[in-house]
Formats: C-alpha cells, sequence, structure tokens
C-alpha cells in the first residue's frame, strides 16, 4: 500500500506585507505540510491561474479575470478599511492642482493598486490621465510625470518620508468614496484542485488562519523580526501590520462587489453576480 | 537610519532525507530570519559555487573541488555511520558474480554517491567497469546493464522491495572497507560572506543544530509527517532517519579526508591537508 499523496503546492508572497501571513506557518510546523513556493505577487498569480500552484494568493483584478477556475478562500487575505500606507499616489503639487490631463507613471506590477489608482483618477476626481509605466522608485517615476502610482515598500517609504510630495493614500480614497475597504489580494484554490482534495485544502485554510492569529498574538515578535531586515523603525511597522487586515468579513465582500463592478469598464473581467464571490466550502 | 541588512540566502534540499534539518526550522520560527531557496542538490550545489547562495548544502565531492571559495559548517550535514539504505548498487547477479567489465548504470545526478559507487567497483572489488547514464528509476537503469548505482527514494524502495535483485549499501561497503563513516553533504558558506557576517552565519548554524536536535526529540512527529506525503511505511520512515547522521564528528572529519585523498584519482579535487577542512569559526 504506497502512499500516493503529495504536499499541496502553495504560493507565498515574500514581501514585507505577507510576513503576518507567514509568521505562524514557520512557528506551528504547518510548512511541513505545504509544498511552499516563494515568489513575487505577478509571478505566483500566474503560477495559480496556470495549475502550477494549487493554493495561493492572486491579485484580486486576476482573480475577477479567473475566477471560473477558483474558489475563494476566507483566509489570509491583503486587505485595508481606510488608509494602507503602501498604495499610493504621489504628486509634485497638491491633489486639486492636478491638470485636466496629467502624465501619470504607473510605477508598480500590483495590477489591483494601479486599477484602484486609475478608478479614483478618472472616476473620482475627473481627470483624464495619460499613463505611462516606469520603474518603481519614486524619483525615476516623478521625473517626467505630474504624479506615480507607487505601491509597497517604496510607497510606504514616501509615506514616512514624502521630501515635500503629497502622497494620497488610495486604500483611504477609495473608502473616502465607496464607504467600503479595499480588498488588494485573496487567496485561492484552483476548482479542480478543491474537488479532489477538499480536506487538505481546508487543512491549508485553517493553517493560514491560525499563523494570521498567531501573528497578531505575537505582534511585538513579527515587528522586532520584521525591524531587524525591513528599512523600517519598529513603530512604522507595527502601524502598518495594524493597518493590513488578513480576512475577508462582509464589509470586505461588499467592497470586493464594489471593486469588481467597477473594473468591468477597464479590463476583461465579469461583474460578480449579488451572491458572489463563489467560496470554497471548509465546512466539508 | 535605514536599515541596510538583508536575509541569509540559506540553500534548503527539499528531500525526504533532509526532512529532519528542516523540521525544526518550522517549528521554532527559524525560517523568518532565512530567505530560504529550495532546489535539488545539483541546483543547489552550483548556487552555492557561484554565489547565487550565502550558505548551504553541496554535496562532498562539489565541496572538494571548490574549497578555496567555502568554509564548511559543522551542522547540518548528511552522513551515515554503516548503512544509509538510500546509496545502493543495485545488480541482476550477486556481487561476487559481476564479471570483470560489468555495465554499470548511474542512475543519479549525485555525483558523491556515484563516486562512492565506482570506487567501491574499482578499487574494493576489482572491476573495470563501462559506465553509462541512466533515468533514476530500477528497471530502465538495469534494462541493458549489470548493475546501476541508484541514490535516493527509487534506491530505498529498492532497498525495501528488491524483487530478486541484488542490493549494496555503499555506505555500508565504505565502512567494510574504510571502518570509517561516508559524508554525502556538508553545509557551507561562502568564505566572503563569512568574513562580512560573521554572527550571521553564526545564527544559522545554530538555527540548524537545534533544528536537527528538536527533529530527534520530536521524531515520532517528524515520521508521521513524512509518512503522510512520502510513499513508506512508518517503520521504514523512522529506521531511515535513525541510519542519517546530521552532523560532522571527528569520525565523520576522518572519513570526508580519506573520501576525499581517494576522489583525486577521479576527479579534479585537491587532497585535504591533514589539517583540513577548513571551518567557519563559530566562536566569533
Amino acid at each position: 500500500t504506497v502512499n500516493h499523496a503529495r504536499r499541496p503546492r502553495v504560493g507565498h508572497i515574500a514581501f514585507l506585507n505577507c510576513m503576518p501571513i507567514y509568521w505562524g506557518l514557520a512557528r506551528t510546523g504547518a510548512l511541513l505540510e505545504f509544498d511552499l513556493r516563494r515568489g513575487a505577487p505577478d509571478e505566483l498569480s500566474r503560477l495559480l491561474v496556470e495549475g502550477g500552484l494549487d493554493i495561493g494568493p492572486i491579485t484580486l483584478v486576476e482573480y475577477l479575470r479567473h475566477r471560473d477556475d477558483l474558489l475563494l478562500i476566507p483566509d489570509p487575505a491583503v486587505a485595508a478599511d481606510g488608509p494602507v500606507l503602501s498604495v499610493n499616489l504621489v504628486s509634485k503639487t497638491p491633489l486639486a492642482d492636478l491638470p485636466a490631463e496629467p502624465r501619470v507613471s504607473l510605477a508598480s506590477f500590483s495590477r489591483t493598486g494601479v486599477l484602484l489608482g486609475r478608478m479614483l483618477l478618472e472616476e473620482r476626481y475627473g481627470r483624464r490621465p495619460a499613463y505611462q509605466v516606469t520603474p518603481p522608485d519614486p524619483e525615476t517615476a516623478l521625473a517626467g510625470a505630474d504624479a506615480a502610482v507607487l505601491i509597497g515598500d517604496e510607497a510606504l517609504r514616501v509615506h514616512h518620508d514624502p521630501r515635500g510630495r503629497h502622497v494620497l493614500d488610495l486604500a483611504a480614497a477609495w473608502k473616502d468614496w465607496t464607504g467600503l475597504p479595499m480588498v488588494f489580494a485573496v487567496w485561492a484554490v484552483r476548482r479542480d484542485y478543491a474537488e479532489a482534495h477538499p480536506g487538505l485544502v481546508k487543512d491549508v485554510h485553517l493553517a493560514f488562519r491560525e499563523s494570521v492569529r498567531l501573528s497578531r498574538e505575537e505582534i511585538g515578535a513579527v515587528v522586532a523580526s520584521a525591524a531587524r531586515w525591513e528599512p523600517f523603525a519598529p513603530a512604522a511597522l507595527a502601524e502598518y501590520f495594524d493597518r493590513l487586515q488578513f480576512g475577508l468579513s462582509e464589509r470586505h465582500l461588499a467592497g470586493l462587489r464594489e471593486f469588481a463592478s467597477r473594473a468591468v469598464r477597464y479590463t476583461e473581467v465579469k461583474d460578480l453576480s449579488p451572491e458572489g464571490p463563489e467560496f470554497f466550502d471548509s465546512e466539508v
């Protein structure tokens, strides 16, 4: 009787914002039951869609494009109900002084954060920007532009040290506009894998939930470890981890649906039905 | 005061025999302080030599070839003082009946295990084999050959289920011949990295030592987890983990020197001086 099981192939984003998701996995032994694949967000999104991962993070826009092949897992997620600190529109002038047709650099590979910036500029602030794609450092991004959408460590750095530039937190702006949280990334399982291995998917889901719970409980240690390696002060890291939300409540799902209904105007996604999105059923 | 530290890039072999090395890293939170790169042994050996890893496993033969650029770390290692179960010469006839010039398949990428097989066949058993490289499954390897050097899961499977084939454990044969343990892989740090970051190297060394200690203490749980995913019964896994040795004693170093002194006849390695190999000094 030979055992033909294989560990689920699970994606992990090795970026600062996902450290609280990883924390508990490396403290409880859960990683021993995963075949963990680390990568950048866009790489992991692609792998999940193509079947190179069974379970993993996917940027919200890519989830919306490929949701026929995927089921959402309620934990973890990357979201914010108000300021997120690391998804910013950075400009040389105050927002109100941006020209009607500003030149805007999209200085990130994050499809969701970039689309959020476009939505806000075009629909909320009534601009008709001309976009260009640039590297993620603020100097290059702003060199020939009026404003830049910055995401991740570079954006967080500008938040803490704006050097005269104006910083609009796009998750805060989204909440001002819609009253709802912004969901940047979700974790999903391939539908075929979930049908074949519901017990393993449940194990992974519960391991992630426990990991996030433990990282909240041990947040001082998470911050101390992050401060050892990341270019931010402990207080800045503590604030950042406090802003980030790692699960999906009903309010987050309302935010996700609101984003999806607006995204159809920009990219090839289908609107979510009122009951959507479709979840993996962890009660099996 | 921006923090410019970066996590040490540490290699991990995601194979069954290295599971006890990984066990504690995933239970103590040590992984949070590493930038862990998983891969196959030959890939990780190459990365360490080329500078794509700071610390990692390297097959003994490659360590001997590149030791001018490397310092050994005493924990972990992969060794055996007698049978290792998973490094085998498999033949259709008893060893004594092998022809003087047998056809022998080398069915592994493991340079050290393959060289051990060659040494024993040529020097211990007085054969003059004609070698061919084949895929690692025993049927293909033995199809047009008198014997095959098999390493890893396939070798362990043949050990437990020989199906009429004869199995010589090459680590046991090495001990019969030399009286010494066989060291298959060592962990090393790049000399330039050790000079620049001795404190980080010490942290990694101690994390590995604690990981192996914890896996011995919790060996029942290690076996239960392995049995969930690997095609071997718990008793077979317990025996295998008991045979494997994960550190370097004086006897292991004598075995390593003995192997090095014989390897010079086969491949481009330099003999180790009587004082060698050169270690990273963890007393810093």
